[in-house]
């Protein structure tokens, strides 16, 4: 329906658009009734509908309406399957609309700077790149059902030690680089309909009242058409908020913003025009939420499962499966041991936590696929409520692996050691769930381990094991999915969406995690994840992009269109992949820039493309990937933009970070001139960089070496150190070590013909 | 001489003070004739004499008068010993005075912030306790001769690259606690005359202009009662500098440098009174040199020479003696291979290079050790002036090698690969060197690597060879000290003052070192050298402290004589040390501090006392430390001073900073209290921190808990969620959370209940 949202602003009172700005309880918005003006509600995410009903909290702890549970993000994002994401966003769409809701809050797109992060588990990836790919399919697919999203949370939320006081430091071109990086894409490719503003500082200012981030980049560079809603209760000065662009305060705050924003604009301090403006953004979401309600809809339960089940394939990593131990075959004995099989862990706490329509039993599904000549025993193991072990469950784990021709052993995290709310102290399994894996494994070689968590852990009984399974936390069809992969009814194809690294000390936040009271600092800057261990050259335990398939892939005729562009063309790089294995299979293939040569410092390579192709065995095919000036850029503070340094870049295509199969090299030149300004202080050598002024130094450089014995050409041995030293030296040393007969007015004369700006460096 | 210098000052015109700022010429200071004011010398050092006769310059590049040439200061570092730095400084001193020298430029205490550091081998170490440590036995020693010293280069003068322009950006808890610390001891206890200051801006501002570090810290808080004086050309605008402390310009800088002041004298931008303060210094300085001057002073060259081959075998370091190798017996065939043991490499090229009275033949010195009975070859193997393998000299070195019972390899780095005004690029030994050892290693299992280098080199040819001498750059006597070593006429006894590690990507500084154009961020902070590598649990190839002999120490019977104390007192620790070997020697005894848990980021152990103690077989010692608060503290940047956290601290006695092998435990009470103060945005588990103010707020939770549903104790399964939630809530939620339940007004009642500054919390 075609409204004219200005002229109804116009028709509002100061209290009703104040009023507008804050929300009417927990999870609904303010409607206005004389103007026709609906109240429509938000509802958690992002990986299933919590729809809360009775009284209302963020926390997870009342019970909501059932929905479909599918996997968490952390898993999602191990597909690298966009059209996934979609699919999932889609289903979480329609069960909105049977529930009435108008935004679903999610997808929450906070990279992962450390392994610790108590959310981690709701969060796609280490890098920017996949993470906003995976977001704009989940944003895309859940509003293509007329149902808004909300990303979040904007912006340096990376802990949730302190989260609603800590200050993130962090400098721009790492935020640019790494953690905007996430946001901007999902915002430019899927307009969110709102954008969530999370509770911390950023460089000193709470995200929601930081007009840099929520006007200037959010809405000014990279054109949000939606509204930014704070977190729930993340809004510090209402008004200050609202003037640096948050429109929309959640949950209700008992009259007080209303009050705080009408004070405002009484008294002068926020321009009724910004009021009008944020009012604006909020009758645009309510009416395209509300023309979009389809009364009376519905969803199918059993296939949202099934989904959910397929989702939860894809998104699992096999990440060791030695002398070929899976799949495995439907006959034999076999014992499954770990509380986990029968009470599955399948989601984590906090605000994305839902009421699932129903939750596989692991043991029954496996039972299920594994077929009639399959022997299937089960043992507890451990209690789920304990870290201790239980002496008497231990023993009957023992047995049952003795027992068996093969076990599988289902250990992780439980509940308790990953929530929104509070961040991990460490990367180690439960006490007890280590000692399972270990005597286990002294009885039975034939072990494999599913692994039920958010995020890493450390695995120092990995060489005890022949085949591991990283099933994530993979919704309420976690038992289906990991009965079809260990089965081969699917063919494994996730590939880690993040770094696992052998030992937390390695992680790059390590010595600064979570920071000294409420102050952390990024000073890691952008070697997050995989850009540290390249870089660092530190073998991590399994790394980024990296998963097994039951079949094999060969990657052959990597080309590109053109050797040679400028940072104003686009690439085109082809590769040709090929199932060389016995079974249908997805491989994820990956593609890579690494600047070869660079002033500024940069990671060794980045994750700029990738692809998810399926194949049947023998089959090939050509993937295409188009690349542009951001594939190849930093982020340049000084410029204020991105910049491709000229040069040469390799790009490698590989099937993960650390497997590159092919690699080619472009030369991509700048556009962009640089006329520098030189100062006293500027160096020899810099000034000698432009053709122009090295010949006008070089007259300068004589009259220098004569009267100091610096700088000429008969050093000898020390020609290295000369040369060094005057290539380092500020033009105000040739004053000084003269001893006076370069003069301070010669030097001055000199800086003005360098300074004429009719000559410049290609950058 | 007793002397009114304010006086003199007082009678000179405004043109002589202004004079007297700048340099006479490059080596000498102005006097002033007509007042009796003479001129004096300075020179280059630090572990030699470097006066220069005719045209000077600064680089080492025109010939200066002979003198002893003694290991430098990488390699001092690594005899741990205090009172032989004191004896060096004496004969350097000696040696002033006999060519009328009256301030000797070094030591250099710049910490070793990256192995590539191209003047590495002219520092003491990467940790500043032992850096400052045997910088004031340096100076101690020359002084006690009436010479001064110029402790040097201040500060943060870490790097090579760009050195005249680079900004060094290190926050100032890093500084205080790193850079900074290793010239506060040698400034306290030394009282050096002079402190260098050096070219680099720190955080924006030139070293040489930073009344921060020139004024406030090193004249104020530390009490220098010298002067500084710029590194050569290292000063900016004079008047600036000179208004933030630096007195003496160096070199000569044709007038420019006096105009400049009294310039700003005249106009009134520089008060008369700075600049009279400046010329006491000079005078003082002055006059304090030619009183002491000692007119036909000698010296006795072969017993300085003697004196640097004692020090020079005090400063290696055997890191390897597999099968103990070594010592080697009088006896059989010895193949001595490499050039370098024909034309040692023993100093560094730069400022520091000197003119030796006499080099030492390191083929000649064996030979005289071995005595007759050893049947000695020789082969150059490589030569030094490239780094291409010569298949010539390779095959007569294999040939060597194949000849003999026992094979010792001479390698290390050539001058050109380190040296003033450049810094290394890997840490690699050149091509040449590392063949040579491979091939050798193929043919003769009985081989031992003698390396000469200033700084840690890569060694992955490390498991091929038996033992390995680390050398560093052993002054004029190298060759008589590596015979010594070899044959055990001393029992090795250094250990390395840095951590080698295994790869160069491993230090600490790789991700930001040399920084970006004219910037560089010291984003590793506080985590230098074995700092880091303890930290982040990375295995250093050797770590810092390390080193072996041909005897074995025992550790027992650790005390202290106090388990509590406040951070105002001193406790006296107690180690018993034995000679369980067969021969005499020396121990390095290292005692390091552990914080048990602390809520600001520290490093795992700091070294806070060392001694070397010399045993016969069989004999032991009790060694005492005398701990004192700084040996427990960090600088807090907030409170601007060194702080104990009360709590449990690790005193630790070790043979190395990776072999400690006692350890207890002491509590230590802080005297510092703090009184917050609460804002809306403090958080409740702050609040609560204060046992007064947690009764206060116990009845505001109660009231929210009603209101908002969120805070009871029936929070179940999300228990840990809702406290962590609870504990992180800052203030002004509880109004919004409420729901109007709790307005501003109580919230800021409870604000002013909060603040009453009657109660604090002990630090």
């Amino acid at each position: 329906m075609e409204r004219n949202i200005r002229e109804l602003v116009q028709q509002m009172t100061l209290e009703e658009k104040a009023g507008m700005c804050s929300g009417l309880d927990f999870w609904y918005l303010k409607g206005v009734e004389r103007l026709g003006i609906p109240s429509i509600m938000v509802t958690d995410g992002p990986h299933g509908l919590r729809k809360q009903d009775g009284s209302a909290d963020h926390l997870g702890l009342t019970s909501s309406v059932p929905a479909t549970c599918f996997p968490s993000a952390a898993g999602l994002a191990s597909s690298w399957d966009i059209e996934l994401a979609r699919q999932v966003g889609v289903a979480l769409g329609e069960e909105c609309q049977a529930e009435e809701v108008g935004v679903l809050l999610g997808p929450g797109v906070n990279i992962k700077r450390s392994p610790l992060g108590g959310r981690n588990f709701e969060y796609f990836s280490e890098d920017p790149f996949l993470s906003t790919r995976m977001a704009t399919g989940h944003i895309q697919g859940v509003q293509s059902q007329g149902v808004g999203t909300s990303l979040k949370h904007f912006a340096a939320n990376n802990q949730e030690e302190r989260r609603m006081s800590i200050d993130a430091v962090v400098d721009e071109r790492t935020l640019r680089e790494i953690y905007l990086a996430s946001f901007e894409g999902a915002v430019k490719d899927g307009q969110p309909w709102t954008v969530m503003c999370s509770y911390n500082k950023v460089n000193g200012t709470y995200a929601g009242e930081n007009e840099w981030l929520l006007t200037d980049i959010l809405k000014d560079e990279w054109g949000h058409e939606g509204l930014v809603v704070s977190d729930w209760g993340a809004v510090n000065e209402r008004a200050d908020a609202l003037a640096a662009g948050l429109e929309l305060e959640m949950p209700a705050s008992g009259g007080i913003g209303e009050r705080k924003v009408i004070d405002a604009v009484e008294s002068g301090n926020l321009p009724l025009d910004k009021l009008d403006r944020a009012v604006e953004r909020l009758l645009t979401l309510i009416f395209k939420a509300v023309d979009q309600q389809r009364k009376g809809a519905t969803y199918n339960k059993e296939e949202h499962h099934q989904l959910a089940r397929k989702v939860a394939s894809e998104s699992m990593v096999l990440l060791k499966n030695e002398d070929q131990l899976l799949p495995l075959k439907r006959e034999g004995k076999l014992a499954l041991i770990g509380a986990f099989a029968r009470k599955p862990r399948f989601q984590g706490g906090g605000s994305s936590h839902i009421n699932p329509t129903k939750v596989d039993d692991i043991v029954e599904e496996i039972t299920r696929i594994a077929g009639t000549e399959t022997q299937i025993s089960y043992a507890l193991g451990y209690r789920i409520e304990s870290d201790d072990v239980d002496d008497q469950l231990m023993a009957e784990a023992i047995q049952a692996a003795k027992d068996t021709d093969t076990a599988v052993v289902f250990v992780g995290l439980p509940d308790r050691y990953e929530s929104e709310g509070y961040d991990r102290s460490h990367l180690r399994l439960p006490d007890n769930h280590i000692r399972l894996i270990e005597e286990v494994a002294k009885v039975q070689p034939r072990i494999i381990v599913v692994l039920s968590n958010g995020s890493p852990v450390e695995m120092p009984w990995l060489s005890q094991v022949k085949a591991v399974l990283e099933a994530y936390l993979g919704g309420q069809a976690v038992g289906g999915a990991i009965a079809d992969l260990l089965y081969g009814e699917a063919n494994p194809s996730g590939k880690l969406a993040e770094t696992f690294p052998a030992q937390l000390s390695h992680n790059p936040s390590f010595l600064n995690f979570p920071g000294e009271g409420d102050r952390v600092e990024y000073k890691e800057g952008i070697f997050v994840g995989y850009r540290y261990y390249d870089k660092k050259q530190i073998k991590p335990l399994f790394p980024f992009g990296y998963g097994l398939s039951y079949t094999t892939f060969e990657y052959t005729d990597l080309s590109v269109n053109r050797n040679e562009l400028t940072d104003q063309d686009e690439v085109e790089v082809r590769v040709n992949i090929t199932n060389t294995g016995a079974r249908a299979g997805k491989e994820i293939v990956q593609l890579y820039i690494s600047d070869v040569e660079s002033t500024v410092i940069r990671p060794v390579k980045e994750l700029k493309a990738f692809a998810k192709v399926e194949l049947e065995p023998g089959a090939s095919e050509v993937v295409r990937f188009t690349l542009n000036k951001r594939s190849f850029a930093y982020y340049n503070v000084d410029l204020k933009d991105w910049h491709v340094e000229t040069g040469e870049f390799d790009i490698q295509v590989g099937s993960s970070s650390r497997d590159i199969h092919l690699q080619t090299r472009v030369k991509v030149e700048s556009t962009a001139t640089f006329i520098p300004t030189y100062t006293r202080n500027s160096t020899l050598g810099d000034i000698q960089r432009d053709p122009v002024n090295k010949k006008l130094l070089e007259q300068v450089l004589q009259q220098f070496q004569k009267a100091s014995g610096m700088g000429g050409d008969d050093a000898g041995d020390h020609a290295d150190m000369m040369a060094a030293m005057m290539k380092y030296m500020p033009l105000r040393a040739l004053v000084a070590f003269s001893g006076g007969a370069m003069s301070e007015e010669a030097m001055n004369q000199l800086l003005d013909q360098l300074n004429r700006k009719d000559h410049g460096i290609r950058a």
